[in-house]
């Protein structure tokens, strides 16, 4: 505590990501990154904006990023996106914020489930929002008939994390038609592993916000790129609450960098499959070895061994040079998060769990 | 207007940024970026990290970047500042809107200066934060005799935009001995052309907030990258703030581009040499030809002309395919702000007005 800070300062929780290893010789499946490296044409692109072009501001609404936004979801959900549907920040925690900033501050609570995505009560915790946790059925699932009461806004991961189940695109229909009034968030950071895109229904429900990231499925964490997409009227509330924050919240760098990686819709695809893949393989072991594993639509399975618990395993995992994500929250403490690495990766973690595990 | 706004949506005022033209043959002196590329090492460090390491999130505490610029300031201030002294953030905009959130809401009203960086009654519009705006003198300096009276913070740039008008360390000094139970923040966005920087004084005032950027002096404004220096418990309330927003706001090619511009401290000398000598033949001609200039420490002039209103100039100099900045606000609407381009880009500037301006 200071006496210079402001009120709110006292009261903040943050958020703790997960843990970024200075050494290199770990493997690291704690943070959900892709395994693969990003598509060669966004590195070129990178390569070719490095010029004395630097010294000058980019553009501050990223429209050419926005077009390229827009031009794939039109072509990939036959629904017409246009560049006012979309909104670009500072990697998809930066829209989060704006998002619950611009959207979510009403007199009633907004609602999520209890186990998802951590940052969210922080953030309602920086802009004083109600909210409500809605706690996920017995089988770690989101049942939209729990939604179902007076609120001020909904947000929803899908697939939740760090579950990775997914709903499916007819119950975010229902939830939107429901809440006419409120805006209903489906935070879309996993969603090219293994749900649908909710993007296509844009146009029909004014209540609806799409939230997608370029740091997992695109394999650029590392260049901090989020977008939005919804009705104009969604997207302007949050264009004054970032024009009113940061007028230049991509650098010229990650604006090219991100664009090429949009436009590239080969490699992404191969990537996702190649992670899908590999889950899938592991899935199996894992139940070979004894562990229950949810149903995954994203690129880490959480999991729940029936002899060990998750903190012995995750803490033997490091000694083997392996990180794991463990979260110490009520009713998850036994799960193990787990991202997909590469095969190489995986087997390491498979042989590692092997000699920790009984026979 | 929108129902699905928070209800602090419609009562925001985005800050309007100078334009950023699409077109390219314009001679651009609106918006202050360094007439000179970054040093040649800024873009070799970017490529170098122009890598697969991309699929993998940055350092959240830009470590390598903290380092560099305390290592900086320790050496050129001989004061020992360390990392923790070191706020860092996408762009100066960024730093300056969490210090309004962390530093600046209190029952007693921020005083700035009411000619100053237009952003700044933005951020107390979007944190809630009374402000007092204190006037210049009839002659666009500050009096800092007129900031004794009861505050919940100070905030003033220096040299103050777009005056160009430099405060000496003096002031500033009895501004913090003044206010010890007020954070002065002293933005110091243009210092490198003139002033002289406040880094020095942080270990003794505890009260002291220092904001840079690297988009004007470190020809970055195409980066984002901004950063404070002040008291270990001042940085602490920032990064509170920060990491309940976004955990990570500069990518990894920020980062790389940044340290390595810091570290090359020849090419910013010799930068901000070409620049100064710039202005001050700008200055002569401007005043050869009939403008009033005030006394320049920026990267840019402050003018008036004696027969020919701003308004005017301005368009005529756009017919030229020249852009300044003319600000059409109370007190300072007869004057052009001029951002120091190279000595060409001048002499076309001096041609276009010998034309413009009556003999």
């Amino acid at each position: 505590m200071s006496q210079f800070w402001s009120k709110i300062v006292n009261d903040l929780t943050p958020y703790v990501p997960g843990e970024q290893p200075r050494v290199t010789n770990l493997v690291k499946l704690n943070t959900n990154e892709c395994p693969y490296p990003p598509s060669p044409q966004v590195l070129d692109s990178i390569k070719e904006a490095t010029n004395g072009n630097l010294r000058l501001y980019p553009d501050p609404d990223s429209s050419q990023l926005k077009a390229a936004i827009s031009q794939y979801f039109s072509d990939t959900t036959g629904t017409s996106i246009s560049s006012s549907n979309v909104f670009i920040g500072n990697g998809s925690d930066e829209v989060l914020a704006h998002t619950f900033q611009a959207l979510f501050k009403h007199d009633l609570p907004l609602l999520f489930p209890d186990i998802s995505y951590s940052f969210y009560p922080v953030y309602c915790n920086l802009y004083k929002i109600d909210s409500k946790l809605i706690p996920l059925t017995d089988d770690f699932s989101i049942d939209i008939e729990d939604y179902a009461i007076p609120n001020g806004g909904i947000i929803i991961p899908n697939p939740n994390a760090p579950t990775g189940c997914a709903l499916p695109l007819s119950a975010i229909k229902t939830l939107l038609q429901r809440n006419p009034n409120s805006v209903v968030a489906i935070d879309e950071a996993y969603v090219d592993f293994g749900a649908d895109t909710a993007a296509s229904l844009i146009t029909q429900y004014p209540n609806l916000l799409v939230i997608q990231t370029l740091s997992k499925s695109r394999s650029l964490a590392g260049l901090r790129v989020g977008f939005a997409m919804g009705n104009e009227q969604l997207i302007e509330g949050l264009v004054r609450v970032k024009d009113s924050f940061n007028s230049y919240p991509l650098d010229r760098l990650a604006i090219a960098g991100a664009t090429a990686s949009i436009e590239d819709k080969k490699y992404f695809e191969e990537t996702c499959a190649k992670v899908i893949a590999t889950r899938e393989y592991l899935i199996g072991q894992l139940n070979a070895l004894g562990f229950s594993v949810l149903p995954s639509a994203a690129n880490f399975v959480f999991c729940s061994h029936n002899a060990i618990t998750a903190d012995v395993i995750a803490a033997q995992l490091r000694t083997h040079n392996i990180i794991v994500r463990h979260f110490k929250q009520p009713r998850i403490d036994n799960y193990l998060r787990i991202s997909i690495g590469t095969n190489e990766e995986i087997k390491t973690l498979l042989d590692a769990l092997e000699i920790i595990l009984p026979l």
